[in-house]
This record gives C-alpha cells, structure tokens and sequence, in this order.
C-alpha cells in the first residue's frame, strides 16, 4: 500500500514540518520505497514534484523539505507499488485539466476490475490502477457537468457517490483537489487533524522533530492536515470512517 | 520575450551544461527574470519542476543543474513576461495529456487576437497567450485525430499547418513534444546543434564553463540541443529559418 498526505489552509502555509515526517517512511520508518511525489497549488497554479526514488535518500524532497514552499492546497504520496512498475509515469500525484483547474489526485488501495471503468476524455499515461481511476472519475465528472456545477455541493454529492462506487470494489482512499477544495476519501485509513490558535507544539512519530506552531502563525490561521497515518504523536488526530468523504476549503471542513 | 531550449537523445542524458548557460539569462546575463521551468521525459514519464523566481536565485534551478537527471526529451523555458502576471499557473512549459501521453509546450512570442482561436477540450488554466495557444493546438489535433494516426508524418504535417498559421499571426517560437518526438518550430529565432563522435569540448557562452563531451559519452550517442540563442560560443550551431518546423526523435533530425 501506499501512504497519503494532505493540507488545506486558509493562508500560504508550508508543509516542511509534515512532509519530514512522511518522507521518514518512504524507504526509512516504512517500506514505501518507490517513489514519492507532492503538488502544491499556488492560487490556480500547481506546482509538483515527482521522484521515482525512494523519497529517503531523495536530493529534491530534501530540497521541499528545507525551502520552505507556501501553499493553500498540498497532496503528497509515497509509493509502496503493487500495480506498474516503478517509473516516473506510475508517479502519484496524477493531475488533468478540468474546467480550466489543474486536478490533482493520488490513491492507496487496489482496486479489482477496474479495467472495466470505461474512460471518457482522459486516458491513462502509466500503468497503474490509481491512474484508471482518477481518468474514470474525472471523465465522469467531465461528462455529467461539461461546465462547473454553481453549487459546489453538486461537485461534492456527485464525487461522493462516484468514490462509494470505487470503494465497494476494493480499496480507495484517496486525495482530490481543484485547488480550491480538497476532496479526502476514506476506504480503510485516513486520519485528520485540524490546528487553530491557540497553536501549540507539535512532536513528529517518525522524526526527532518538534515545532511550536505559536510561533510561525497568526491567530487567524487555520491548517488541516490529512494523512494515512497520523504525523505527531502528541495531538489529537480525527480517524475517519470507512466510506467516508472529508471535504475542506480553506483550512476548514466544510 | 522568453528563453527555451529543448533537447533530444538516443539515450539518457543530462542537460546540466546546458541548463546552467540557460538559466544565467534569467535574471543574470540576461533579462527573463519571471520565472523558468523544465520538463524532462523518462519513458512515457514527464518530471517538471517550476518556479516563478528569477532562475538565477532559484534553489530548484540550482538542483537541476547539480542533479544529473537523465532523460531522452527535455523542453525548458525562462519568461520575460509580457501576458500574464508573474505566477506558477503562467510559468511554462504547459502541459496536457492527448492519446495517453502527456504533451508539454514552451512558447516565446506574442499573437494577437489570439483570443479568437476556439478552443476544443482543452482550457487554460492561467492566463498567457501561450497556454491559449497549447490548448488551441492540441484540441485542433484532437479534434482532426480521435486517435494517434499510424502515420507519424500526418501529425507532423497537420502540426506544420497550424504552426505556419500561428506563425502569420505574430511572432510564436514553439517546442512541443509527446516524449518521443520533439517539435521545434522557428518563427523569428531558433537554432540547433547535434552532438555525435568524436565528441569535442564546448564552452559556454554565458558562464565560465567548459565540458569534454568526450569523457561522458559513448561512441553511438547521439544529442540534440535546440536554443532561441546558441549556448556555447566555440560550435557551429545551425539558425533556422523563419516559418521552418524542426522534427527530432533519438537525437536525430527526421
């Protein structure tokens, strides 16, 4: 399986503090060792950056982690491959175009029969199943509402149901963003935590790392943290329930 | 204007050399200081980094030129803005996915009323000429072919006729590629050079820097390097003509 990483904040805020914990078990604390990526949006913009090495001995996520990069929307994954070899095109974060938006999306699970999911407008470039899905659902999407639905809860409601179907054929937990909104199933596993003031420290499990949050925020920020497993060992993380959607904007759940 | 450079090879190679000349006019030896970016194919694959600092002082600039990163196709580009706010959705190259393989563009010009070219499929995301340009062309060969033809000179001929149109709109130096083949088209400046046995030393023209290319590459090597201006001053580099489309595949003129 894989290990999954996302934030939505209503300032730029960078993710250094949580990205170290997570490379930690890409090839070190944990056996996802092939390969990592992130995409961070900056306005409608998106920035990414894609390794097929392990994410532990990797020149560019020592480079994210250390230059701190300010985002709204970050989704990051590290690859433990069951499906695709390991190569740049089996890379998760995926991302298309739809409606004028960069969509970004990555995936833990496997799920059977997904060749069947017959694709519209998008096609895959790797070989993965996670690449098939994120295709079917954007093609879906793409094809149930050729402009962007007014009501955002419309996009919300439509990607719910579309992700219940994926998650009765096997596993899926995954991460969807626009930009705006990010968009975070739970098949199986995925935790969350949202930090407001007043900020405390926060202690990374995978690392000897600490961070006072006081003192890098305002008292207006707020920043919610999405990951497979939690990142610190001293907070209070939300365990989402299997077959359930998380939808944030801003920092916060909406 | 911008900057681009391209290159193509009949194997993995590193662009370090000429990346380092390229990135000293952005923002050092010369005047494109809003932002660069460079995409690399590995396979099928597409590794991009991005970044809206001058290429000069940008810490990822410095990695890519460290961190030899071997590749058979690279595009990459520095802007000197003229449309579009300096921003990661306005930093080339773009990128699409048609056919199952993602599709990268770098473009320096301007065209006007490049508003009126409908646009098919594809939209922009920021808001450059360029991008609206990408999205143009890659809906009208969607459009024309549903699927890839079997005849690679169809594409190329159809690409040629668009390019030449664009080309009668104003001024659009374009690199375009699928990974497997790289589209250069000239329409005020490009040139090119091939590098093949026996191998000789370059300089660079715009940093104090010279490489043996004998010592890092085999007898059957065969590399490409396409610029708007020639990064070394001591080869010949071949000038294109205006309205000309160079077609490179492994390193070699098609």
């Amino acid at each position: 399986m894989c290990e999954l990483m996302g934030m939505s904040a209503n300032v730029p805020t960078d993710i250094c503090f949580s990205f170290t914990g997570l490379m930690q078990r890409g090839g070190g604390n944990g056996p996802h060792a092939d390969g990592w990526g992130i995409t961070f949006y900056v306005g409608k913009g998106a920035r990414s950056f894609h390794d097929p090495q392990p994410s532990i001995d990797s020149h560019v996520a020592q480079l994210v982690q250390q230059h701190s990069i300010k985002s709204h929307v970050v989704i990051s994954h590290i690859r433990q491959a069951n499906m695709g070899q390991v190569s740049v095109e089996n890379t998760h974060p995926f991302q298309r175009e739809l409606w004028g938006r960069h969509w970004t999306f990555a995936h833990n699970g496997q799920v059977h029969g997904y060749q069947q999911l017959s694709l519209q407008n998008y096609l895959p470039v790797g070989s993965t199943d996670s690449e098939h899905l994120f295709c079917w659902l954007l093609g879906e999407l793409r094809c149930a509402f050729p402009k962007p639905p007014s009501d955002p809860w419309t996009t919300r409601l439509f990607l719910q149901q579309r992700m219940d179907y994926l998650h009765a054929l096997g596993v899926s937990n995954m991460l969807l963003s626009d930009g705006e909104h990010l968009y975070c199933y739970c098949s199986t596993k995925l935790s969350w935590i949202t930090r407001r003031a007043p900020f405390g420290e926060a202690c990374l499990k995978d690392a000897d790392m600490q961070v006072d949050f006081g003192t890098q925020t305002t008292p207006d920020d707020i920043v919610t943290v999405v990951a497979t497993d939690p990142l610190t060992d001293n907070e209070q993380w939300q365990v989402m329930l299997p077959g359930s959607l998380l939808v944030l904007r801003d920092g916060k759940v909406i």
